[in-house]
Parts: C-alpha cells; sequence; structure tokens
C-alpha cells in the first residue's frame, strides 16, 4: 500500500450498535495497518477524546497525528426516516462526516449506521453523479468459486428497468479487475428462461443484453452461491431479504455444526481433531472479513459497515472504502453511465 | 394412520426431472406405508406400466390393486408458459391428473412438474375458492426452533397488499395445529419498524394488525431460519429467490463442510467420528423430508414437489398431500375468508 496516494476518509464514530469503542479502536487499526491512511473520527468530542486516550494507551502513540477529531454534538437514530433525518439531523456525527466528503476535507465516508440515514444524507450532501437515478447498496457475498457482489441490497425497494440497467453498470464498474476482464452480470429472477419473471425484470434483461457488458442472463437464488456470476443484480426488497435471509441460515448452521460437533464424547473428539480445517474453513466464510458495502452512484465514496460490525469487520470497512478511493470507482462509474447514454441517444 | 379416511390421490407420473422411475417407486412406498391410500397414476400407459412391473417385481403384489393407472397421451415441457399449457396441454400428464380432482375421482394432484403450469391447469380445471384472488405456493423450511412456512414461493410475482393479507389467512389456516393453538404469522420486510417497506407491505401490515390473527408484525430475512414466526408471508418474487438462494448456500455450506472433513488425516479422522451426530444434524436439515409445498387457495389440494425430487422426497410430498386432504385445508380456508370478509362487510 506504500505507493498509494494518501487517503483521508471520515468515519461517522456513533454509528453501529457499539459506537466509539469499536469505532475509534478499528480507525487505530487501519492506520497503524496502512501508512498513507488519515481518518477524521466524527462525533462527540468528549466521548472520542476518553476513547481514543484508552487505544492510544494500548497501542502507543506512533499513528496517534493520523486520527483527528471532527466534532458532532448529536447522533441520528438508528431507526431514523428520511423526513427526521432531514430535519433533525444537521450536526450529527453522520451528517458532519457526509459534510467532510462534501467538502472535500475526506475522500471517502464510512458509517455503521442507519442505512436509509446514510441513503438520504449521501443524496443530499455529497449528491448523485450525473444520470443516475438513485444510488444503490452493494455487497460481497461468499460463494463456492470465490465471492459474488450483489446489488441492491435494500436502498431502492421499488424499482424500474432502468434502474436495474444502472445496477448493472454500476456493479460492473465497481467489481472491474486490474486486469481489464470485464464481470459477469446476472439479473436475478424467478427462473432462467427469457420468458420468466415480472415485466420489470425482463425489460431490463433484453435492456442488458445489447450492453456491451458480460451479460450472462437471468440467474436464480442458487446461482449466487455457486458462484455463477461476479455481479449478481436484483431489486434491493428481494436482495435485502436474499442477504439477511442468508446470514440467518449461515448462523443456523453453524450453530447446529457446533452443538452437533458437542453432543457426545465420540463427536467432540472428532470436533477437536477437525477444528483446524475448520476454523480454516470458517475464515474463509467469515462475513467480517467481506464488511463495507459501498453505496454505488454517489459523487464520492461512501461505504456502509454492518451495524453489529465489531472492530476487526469495521477495519475491513475502512479498507474497503480506501480501495475504493484508490481505483476512483465514482469517477469511473459516471464515465460508463455517461458513455451509455451517448450510445443510447445516437 | 388406519383411523383416517380412504385417499386417493392422481400423481402426474411424468413430472419432476426423473418421471415414472421415481414417480412409481414413490407411489409404491406411499400405498405401502398408508393402508388408506389409493394413488392413481397418470400418464404414458406402456411407460407407467413396465414401471409398474419393475416395482411389483421388487415389492411384490400385496399393494398393486391400491395403483391405478390412469392414461395420458402426452407430457407437458418443464418450461411451457401459460397460453402454450391452456393450447396444447389437453390430455397430458398433468392435465388429466388435475382433471382426476376437479371431477371427484380424487382428493388431491401431486406433480413434481412446471409450477406454472400447475398454477395455470389449478385455475382452470379445479377453481379457486371464492374470494380467494390467486393462488399461493406454500413450503416448509427448518428453523432452529422447529419449522417455519413460508409463503409465496413463486406462484405470484407482483401482489397488493389485499393478496398479502390472504397469504396470510391461507397460511394460517395450512399451518394451524391440532391442538387449537393459532400459527404465529409474520410479514416479511426490510425492517421491523412500521416505517420500513414499500407502500404494498405497509399496507398488508396495518390489515393484518387487525384481522385477529396472531400476527407479530414485519419481519426480517434472518427471522426466518431463527423461527421467530410459524407463518412468513412475502410476494412471489422474493420468496421465490429467498427459498432458492437458501437451498444453494446450504448446499454451498454442506460441500465445503464435506471437502473440509477430507482435507486432511486429522480432519478426515474427526471426521469419522463425528460422522454419527452429523447425520443426525443433516436428516433433521434434509429438504427431502419436507418436501411438498402445497398451492393453497384452489377448490381441492394440490402439492408440488421439488422437481429434482427423488424416490424418498416425492413419497413425502405423497404423504403431504394426504394430510391436507385429511385436514379438510381447501375448507377451512374458505369458511376462513368468508368470515373475514363478513367483518369486513358489516
Amino acid at each position: 500500500m506504500s505507493q498509494a496516494q494518501p487517503t483521508i476518509l471520515a468515519l461517522d464514530a456513533h454509528g453501529g450498535d457499539f459506537g466509539p469503542p469499536v469505532t475509534v479502536a478499528a480507525a487505530v487499526d487501519a492506520v497503524a495497518a496502512d501508512p498513507g491512511l488519515t481518518i477524521h473520527l466524527v462525533g462527540l468530542p468528549e466521548q472520542l477524546e476518553e476513547q481514543i486516550a484508552v487505544c492510544v494507551a494500548e497501542a502507543g502513540t506512533e499513528h496517534r497525528e493520523r486520527l483527528q477529531l471532527v466534532p458532532a454534538d448529536k447522533v441520528i437514530a438508528g431507526d431514523a426516516r428520511p423526513v427526521a433525518v432531514l430535519r433533525k439531523g444537521e450536526g450529527s456525527s453522520l451528517w458532519n462526516a457526509m459534510r467532510e466528503l462534501a467538502e472535500g476535507r475526506a475522500h471517502a465516508c464510512v458509517s455503521a449506521g442507519n442505512t436509509v440515514a446514510m441513503m438520504t444524507l449521501g443524496v443530499k450532501l455529497v449528491g448523485t453523479l450525473a444520470g443516475i437515478r438513485r444510488p444503490a447498496l452493494m455487497s460481497q457475498i461468499p460463494s463456492s468459486r470465490g465471492m459474488t457482489s450483489m446489488l441492491d441490497l435494500g436502498a431502492n425497494l421499488n424499482v424500474d428497468a432502468d434502474q436495474l440497467f444502472q445496477f448493472a453498470l454500476m456493479g460492473a464498474v465497481a467489481c472491474a479487475s486490474d486486469t481489464g476482464k470485464p464481470p459477469s452480470i446476472g439479473l436475478l429472477n424467478v427462473g432462467h428462461e427469457d420468458s420468466k419473471g415480472h415485466s420489470v425484470v425482463r425489460e431490463a434483461h433484453e435492456r442488458l443484453k445489447g450492453s456491451g457488458l458480460d451479460y450472462r442472463g437471468f440467474i436464480e437464488g442458487h446461482d449466487i452461491f455457486a458462484g455463477k456470476v461476479d455481479v449478481a443484480v436484483c431489486d434491493g426488497f428481494a436482495g435485502n431479504l436474499i442477504l439477511k435471509s442468508s446470514e440467518g441460515l449461515a448462523g443456523m448452521l453453524f450453530g447446529e455444526l457446533k452443538r452437533t460437533l458437542g453432543s457426545s464424547f465420540r463427536a467432540r473428539l472428532g470436533g477437536w481433531l477437525a477444528r483446524p480445517a475448520l476454523t480454516t474453513m470458517l475464515e474463509r466464510l467469515d462475513p467480517a472479513k467481506h464488511n463495507g458495502a459501498p453505496l454505488l452512484g454517489l459523487r464520492g465514496v461512501v461505504v456502509k459497515s454492518h451495524g453489529g460490525a465489531g472492530r476487526f469487520a469495521l477495519f475491513q470497512a475502512l479498507l474497503e472504502a480506501s480501495r475504493e478511493v484508490q481505483r476512483n470507482v465514482p469517477e469511473r462509474i459516471e464515465k460508463m453511465i455517461r458513455s451509455h447514454q451517448a450510445e443510447a441517444e445516437s
């Protein structure tokens, strides 16, 4: 990372379930891991100073100067609706963190807070890229062949075909590999055949066929985990339900596995012997390792962390934000949208 | 089962991925398991006679008289659309099986075939219950506390609030336990708060609050597997994607587990020791054990089996159809809908 441009991230220090004890600790880890990184910790000064002191006592003062405190005087509630966010959110930790990005003092904004508030303030303060209807939330999901990116995950509950088309374009840009090989795209539907699905997905399907993207057609739910495509596109209602039900199912199965491996002496012994291999497997699948969902389509990098993220998971979200800054994701999305619009008009 | 009324099931012998070798074998198992059961095997006579001879040679002639052959002269394609099903489907195995039910020669129709064709012919030949807008497909999913039923799973891609409300009523009837305790109902959404979701789920939520059902409000994706409610309600587009992505994830995780437990000598030894406990766990979670998704809202019991169902899974679907006949599910749904309509009008 030493050749990377210096990057400044604004971190909403009060977003998520745990607040400063986790956010400040993750920020300390991130600046220690990346010498080009500076983090603006945005929040209630007293709480943050106290927490920074705790962390510095633990980790030393070496990277202290790359943690800067940006004051805020309140915190947006986890269930605040857009109207309340706009009316009463000014001066809050999320608002001020988003303003750091909007006014050019930071290259990206990261929060583990309320998704609706992030979407609302992202659109209001940072603004949407020219040609983009609405931003979309994207996340990475482990598959049997690596990772599958999925969007939208809940920022847009009702979508039209044009929005699904834009989600595919944004996903293709955000998942482009450094090798230049374009990512493969699939559109989630209830069947693979052209005739399946409602009119919105069928219209988006026809448009994507002629898009120049590496579009592989309709995919079904199980194709996400089979790693059939690099990017799976769907509306935010279904995407949110798929993501959360998958988290719930994985949690249930790992719980069952743990209980099973403790259910008898023989099973306990077997579990002990298999533990190193199981640990390697669980590490590969650990959602904390892939925490950090970009809100694509804004005029800057905004990354949403899981609300329940711990120190390691939030650290991953900070690194994800830094990577997107390095890769100029917003500029590249704007260019892609512009070239598709020019094509449509010509 | 000896006190149960004699039940006649019509089985589409060509539905599903494997056809007569599986469907006839499953029918033989079902009549052997339930002395009150008769099965009408509907399909191409030559193929069926041949397969019955194979099964009788294996299992003996003891239950042969409770397997009756109903001829059909063709098979509906797995991807046939409604128009094609209606125009060209007459005389097919699914059409004739559905007609057995419609004309009172069978109490239920079972098929592992095309869902769209089942829905189309169910509505055309069997008919929809008075007051029901459209039938819905329901299935059982293992949760950490037992089983959760979910509907709709793909029969209705675009729904309004009234349909979601009807899905909840039908699910409540179909999942009612013999103890009389009403099943708990949840409406799938992107958050638990009243303000979350699009207008269709919010309207259905308000109606369900005053429905007299044991309605627990909005639930999220992870709540399905936590067993938070007995019945999870959603539109068929999201429901289908949730179900299939869950199947895909479970398949991926079990595959990873198998690979992991074969990855080293130590892990193999551990896996061997833990195998009895793991087998018990996998049996509990085995989707084949819970195969058989009723198409609720028709004037008779229609049960859809997974297309990839093997002999044991299809056997389970036949038993499920028989249970629904015994419990008079269609009559009870009609009564429930009528009482809610009377209430709404008064």
